[in-house]
């Protein structure tokens, strides 16, 4: 059961499908136990009280205990107290809150696009404080059609009305290789060919920034890539799909026709004075599409087609929240700055601060984001409100001229931005982690919340981005990485070489990655059914077993799909792990696809060896697990028609396997018992 | 049995107490199954091998999988990927390394006072390979006087040839409440008196750089603290002690009796040019006294005589790396940058970088120490040689001085920065962290290695330092703090206010902080155990239970002295967590001093329930645990002399009770059994 409050004059974000009438008055809104405060909202906690969702955050599976700020953020320091990153979900699930002399579960979206302030008992422990910039928004409470089953329900709901989430083609469920940046076609060949020399299974090479020319969407660097479409041609051949990558910046520079086609039709977003709005990204001084707009959506996704008639079938799109490197006013302020101050030596800590942080705050500042202007539906209006829409309308508009492109056959996209509505046009990776193991733990945890919020095709950066690996910490992510949908190891510029053979151990990263395509016919059928039927990929232990109490704390383990659970080593040095078990399960310990032991483990509390070469999973009682048991190179070499199964006991119920042809938009989703 | 191997013209650390004669060749440290290299050496790894020490660092209690440099640094961001915090310990237990066609256990002490990379695992998993600047340095090989016992033999070993650690008057083992800053005299009797209101036990109120004036080392600001002396007499009629920061740096001003005196008698460090080296650091433009000289460490020690003469007994040294904001040298880059792209608002990115990393590198950069210079017996040598030694002569300047000012009466003295060596004449604090729930884990793990480096007297910023604090995160914390011998609650500045009476639950705060008291009975005896013994306080398990293959991977355990072992939480929304047993243990279950409940509990793993007012403590099979059972306010009302002994089972073997008078600086250690 939905309902729909609106505040003041809330912007039409776009991202709830449903038509929902908004209700008179906010009486209901005060009697489910929400204070209506000036500037914003709050709920009281319990003891007991969990709060779930939030999609891309920090922190927990639970949210409590921490502030979260909804503001995209090109930031790559996800450091404990980061309080947003790259996406903006304002999707909550709050259960056994106070209300009255009980406690009550409720889902809340807040369809509100300007930063949004959750404080979940940080400040105070017993209270969940919402604090909006100003009070225009629309307010969605979710009450459980089933209140045993209350967080699966509101959940479905929430689903429900923001519609279904995007499916890629199934290659896209292959593994992925990508760095910043494979520099030509030379390099990207020789990536392709050593994955096969090494047994190494690969779908996917990313094309980073450099592929372009001079920065510039939709172009090709003619030196480095000579016949892009050739390429393409040669590993498509092979089963290797080429995706680059798109910015949300387009350079200024006279002759460049999409810059100066934008110029022409006043597509770009404004400053106060109502000129264009210039800031430099990767390709120097740029314009800012006006994304907002339909007719700007329709034209920036046209020029996909530049690169889908060389034969390219995928996409991320890159840097939209907007991010921003400078401005002519950052710039001008620190070089006023350092004139203030230049030739003295004895500058008081103020002054020193002063004229460094004019430098340390010239990205991606609010002053700057404050003189974006677009022209809306609803007039003129400040970037400031409507900052998080910027991905979402970025990847809306390649996903709308992707379906237009190309009406029959799937293509893959998906963004590093993104808001609410986003999840029906693409998926999204999580941004530029490092390799740390914190960050391994942080893909585990936040995976369930990005599924709720409907980010299904979505993963991390598996080895982390931003910092030097190690071998150890490759393998353990690698080992979880093959059960995200996304599954893609990338790289920063200047860190080491991350590629699957750049190890000592080549042979297990050939096994465990093998592992991927021996368990795709699985997770490409969960993937179907979470989509199909409105539900989560990754479910948290709580999901599943709602009534157990050990499990609503568990959150370094996770349901994926219906039948598996999963319980990844995410330290280093550890040889074994502490893993609960919420009902009898068999353990499968896979070295490789043709190599494995079966264990029945008891529901209950375990301790279990799981060497680096090894991944654990734990098939549900009475549940069966369909595999593909052979090697694979490609996602093109997996019979998805006749998976073998393997089961937990004679009696184990039907699996019900969603299938599709793994191509077209539109296709048959075939349910068939197995 | 300890060999020294001298390599090149090490300069003389002063880190090694013992006196030993160099071995003639290395034909011993190449039987030892160590390469030497043209630039430094490696060992091979196995499977099995395990590597301990390197005292204040990242990562975990084995150090493998990671780099660690010794290469003193005052950088507040201690992410994962962090290689040097403020202290250089280049003392390594190598256990289970390849020795020709078996295993073998080694302790390795390289007393080299410049940057020394340590690669242990992370570029091959199977090579430990520690890289030199040059190669004059010495060398310790440190085997086991018994085998089955051979990590804390070696630790044993390796802290008789480096001296008896630090013993700080009983009153530091009390709570300690810092921050910076307490501003004036009025906040600092606040604070004394909230304490006292709510219960909460106090023995020292930290004052950060701003009781000084315009931060010049041994001065106070009149206007805040007109009468220090009457201030801290008034506190110890209550016994609380004030204790001061003194920072490395003197101010640069005439009339400055100390800056004049350095001057005038040549003791502060030059540089290229021999002129008197200049940074900026909290006074402004300051000088930097060459303490790796002897008269400079008395001249400079004897200042400390202006503060204890107004009733001060204890002290921290801070900003001893020595940490630098700027230098001309700096300014002028960043000025010349600014100066070349001014006017330009087209920057390329290589431009756009260049400019802003003249700004955000210009603290605490290589090209500043590099320009650093000391007058030693070994000649004018550049900073760079030396530069891990800073923080070590500083405090052995303050702590040889404070034994000439008070020869009878040990006073409190730790520093930031340290080298091997200082553990005789301070503690140390672990630094600027955060108030990251990663921070308490790693202050749990780091905890083990210090102690095995001689830093027994050693602690971190409880709750976090640079970062807002929750109230769950800071409970916990304090949970885990109450048994560091250090233990001190400190923010930065503008971080939300973090004294014990700040969150919503006082009342557990209070119980928390009066176990520490309870417990100090016992935390002291071991302590002065460990000192005496040349132990550890803080041991692993693996220590305590070599043979036992799960506790050699146990490292958010720790034993505590002999008797104890700790299971902290560390983690946000948890109320139990995964503890192993190594035997049959006593679980203590600490809610006050006056409300806890046993449970016997067998060797093995348990799943336990640990609320966040909650201590466990898990007393050995057939041990005693001395306590002072009741309400105390300071260490004072402390009875050391009658404690309650708790006791796992009636045939426990007798405790040897260490106790001394808790003042004197020669006092007699008294061992009795109880």
């Amino acid at each position: 059961m939905v309902k729909k409050y609106r505040f003041g004059k809330p912007f039409d974000t776009e991202a709830v499908v449903s038509e929902l009438k908004a209700e008179e008055g906010t009486d209901d809104v005060i009697g489910a136990g929400i204070n209506i405060l000036e500037n914003g909202l709050s709920i009281r906690m319990a003891e007991r009280t969990m709060v779930f969702g939030l999609g891309e955050n920090m922190h927990g599976i639970n949210k409590r205990g921490n502030v979260y700020v909804s503001n995209n953020s090109d930031d790559p320091h996800h450091q404990e107290d980061k309080v947003s990153l790259y996406g903006s979900h304002n999707f909550i699930v709050a259960e056994d809150y106070v209300l009255g002399e009980g406690l009550n579960t409720i889902g809340i979206f807040i369809d509100y696009p300007g930063k949004l302030r959750f404080d979940i008992g940080f400040t105070h422990t017993d209270e969940l404080r919402i604090t909006f910039e100003d009070m225009d928004f629309e307010l969605y409470l979710i009450e459980p059609e089933d209140v045993d089953d209350a967080l699966v329900s509101i959940v479905s709901q929430f689903r429900r009305m923001t519609g279904k989430s995007y499916i890629p083609p199934r290659w896209a469920f292959g593994y992925g290789q990508s760095r910043w940046s494979y520099p030509d076609e030379a390099s990207v060949r020789e990536i392709a060919r050593k994955h096969k020399e090494n047994s190494i299974p690969l779908d996917m090479i990313y094309l980073d920034i450099d592929y372009m020319d001079s920065y510039m969407d939709f172009t090709v660097n003619k030196e480095a890539f000579p016949d892009l479409s050739g390429l393409s041609r040669e590993l498509k051949e092979e089963g290797i799909y080429l995706v680059p990558i798109i910015d949300a910046g387009v350079k200024k520079k006279e002759g460049y026709d999409i810059d100066e086609e934008g110029l022409d039709k006043d597509y770009f977003c404004e400053n106060e004075e109502g000129e264009v709005f210039e800031a430099a990204v990767w390709p120097g001084i740029s314009h800012f599409p006006d994304v907002l707009r339909p007719e700007v959506r329709e034209w920036f996704g046209a020029k996909y087609e530049r690169l889908t008639s060389l034969g390219i079938e995928g996409f991320w799109n890159d840097m939209n929240e907007p991010a921003l490197f400078y401005t002519k006013r950052g710039l001008d302020k620190l070089y006023d700055k350092v004139e203030r101050y230049k030739g003295n030596y004895n500058l008081s800590l103020e002054e020193f601060w002063d004229m460094t942080g004019a430098s340390s705050s010239i990205s991606n500042n609010n002053e700057d984001y404050s003189s974006i202007y677009h022209n809306t539906y609803m007039g003129r209006i400040c970037h400031d409100k409507v900052h998080n829409l910027y991905g979402f309308n970025m990847t809306r508009a390649a996903g709308e001229a992707l379906e237009r492109i190309s009406p029959d056959k799937r293509m893959l996209l998906f963004s590093r931005s993104s808001y609410i509505g986003m999840h029906r046009y693409g998926g999204i990776w999580t941004g530029d982690n490092k390799a740390w193991w914190s960050h391994l733990l942080l893909n585990i945890k936040m995976m369930p919340s990005l599924n709720m919020c409907g980010f299904i095709y979505s993963g991390a950066d598996l080895g982390g981005f931003g910092t030097d690996t190690n071998e150890e910490l490759m393998l353990r992510w690698l080992e979880f990485g093959i059960f995200t949908p996304l599954m893609r190891n990338h790289s920063a510029l200047g860190t080491r070489l991350k590629e699957a053979y750049q190890f000592d151990d080549t042979r297990t990263f050939s096994n465990i990655i093998g592992l991927r395509y021996m368990l795709l016919p699985y997770i490409y059928s969960e993937y179907l059914k979470a989509v199909n039927n409105d539900g989560v990929y990754f479910k948290t232990l709580h999901m599943v077993y709602p009534m157990d109490e050990i499990a609503r704390e568990v959150e370094d383990q996770l349901m994926v799909g219906d039948n598996l659970m999963i319980a990844p080593v995410y330290e280093q040095n550890k040889t074994g792990r502490y893993v609960y078990l919420p009902e009898n399960m068999l353990l499968l310990r896979f070295r490789a696809y043709d190599d494995y032991d079966e264990e029945y483990l008891e529901k209950g509390h375990h301790y279990i060896w799981a060497d680096k070469s090894e991944v654990l999973i734990f098939l549900r009682k009475d549940r069966k697990l369909p595999l593909s048991m052979k090697k694979h190179q490609t996602v093109g070499d997996i019979d998805f028609n006749e998976p073998t199964v393997i089961s937990y006991s004679d009696k184990a119920m039907e699996y019900e396997y969603y299938m599709d042809d793994g191509v077209s938009r539109n296709g048959r989703v075939e349910i068939r018992s197995i």
